[in-house]
């Protein structure tokens, strides 16, 4: 697996258990609610993720679209729709999208590999 | 034709024209740029609409928020996906993105009223 | 009651009920999850709404730093407190915030007025 | 005199008054400091007035928009100049900088009508 | 001493360094002020610094979290009220601000090692 | 050259590439248009490219704002006028800005080490 998606995933994980461990109820049920908020609903749970990744690109928040990358090729967003996705990002969001365009380029190819590579 | 609508549209008209007669290259090609990023591609009309539509609600563009409800209108997404983007727009961006739904829930409602009184 | 507050209040109250008719359930869980935050908690609810009317005023939400500052005025904080709240987010956020700390200031008067007119 | 520009120049004496009225020291001298920043110095007061403006518009604050729009009209910026400002915004900020570009379009129509009136 | 807050807090002096050497006049006076704004008056530095805390959160500003939690942990802030910060953060800002959220988590967590340490 | 430059010059280009090899053409144009804004015309290149360092200073974008620096370099902006524009970025901006100009600050002095090494 690439590393730059085991090392985000890695991280994450620790770090949320080190958040969850103080029981902040508000923290916890943000969470929890979050989850739901991509769920199957009047929109299906791709065009969801769809939608978080584009939020995630025009608010500039590298892990966010990490998070939502990894989402979108689980369920088998192809790479010319999220390219498409990235231009309504860079359109809407403007050039200062361009550097998160490009770490988030970085991450799909690496999530490409890893799918190859399984 | 409810006045929220028609005051918005003629508004964004008038101050385009203006805009459009100053003949700035950039802004020209921009826009152009911009309509084109909304068209059928590997990505549906209607998907890009609902992208463009959670973009502008996270970056809190009223402006953009009612052109891109229009567009949504007019491409057939229900109230319930409405509110589904509205969900994911408020859960990405937070409690600040509130206000701006209360506006858009409003336009939405006015885009409603046009829609059966036609 | 001063027509800025009593405007504002009615909007609110109008639009989150449109928005409530619509049952979507993260926006009911979100509201939800909202309230709790701001409850008494290893901080005080004083506390809580300040730091819930600076967050306002660095992201430049004229709406939420008016429901703010309502609950700072009915907790009792002071207009020297008030103010050395809207040093801090101007500080911060920078001279981008001076708008909003004028439309801040004029609410503050309306709540004042009405407070001593009751 | 343009109603626009006069009503904004109003409130913003108006507020600004009642904010200097509470003798809070770190509001005083953040304002003091915001008069020194665009003085001569190794840049003219004309470079500086034209970063104020490309800056409040990516940072959309329509207000700060506005005072910067004044100031770019006294010391004799252009209206091809003004747009080549606008145009910098509008790709670096994307599209959501649009709309503050159509007010800022409106209230530069302002000042050039108010100064030939003169 | 943890590496991660001694590395912020060597970078960060060195680079003050550099800036401060230049002599720019504005930027000297904008620090001077920043410290001033953080110092008792109608509010104690205690909840001065958690607004300082919170205001860079929902801006997700690491750095400036980091230099804002040094100063929490300073004067007394326990674990369970910097959470409550975290949560207003996270209501407030929404999800982006969750990967800001495990970055200051860490650097909470470093902080808490350094005391004990001493 | 100084690895600092360096690397931020070889990841932009490699990554450059795999975006461009996607042949995305909303992209494709967007760098077209983003290269055409910064063209001689009512305003000089060098205000331009001033322009554009404060518009990404102000929306905290590290790189981008280590392009403009680089451009700002090449066409002779002196270390007193880039510091006079950080001053406006930092004002205008907030305190949340100054992470940005440390990190600025250190490409500077990298650029004009290279500036003196050739």
């Amino acid at each position: 697996m690439s590393k730059l998606v085991e090392e985000f995933n890695e991280y994450r994980t620790k770090m949320n258990e080190v958040i969850l461990s103080k029981d902040n109820l508000v923290m916890k049920r943000l969470w929890n609610l979050d989850t739901n908020t991509y769920e199957e609903g009047a929109l299906d749970k791709k065009t969801k993720e769809m939608l978080g990744l584009v939020a995630s690109m025009v608010l500039r928040c590298d892990d966010c679209i990490k998070y939502h990358l990894g989402k979108n090729h689980e369920l088998g967003v192809t790479t010319k729709e999220v390219y498409e996705i990235f231009a309504v990002a860079n359109i809407v969001g403007g050039t200062i999208v361009v550097p998160h365009t490009r770490r988030a380029a970085e991450y799909w190819e690496a999530l490409e590999e890893n799918g190859s590579a399984k």
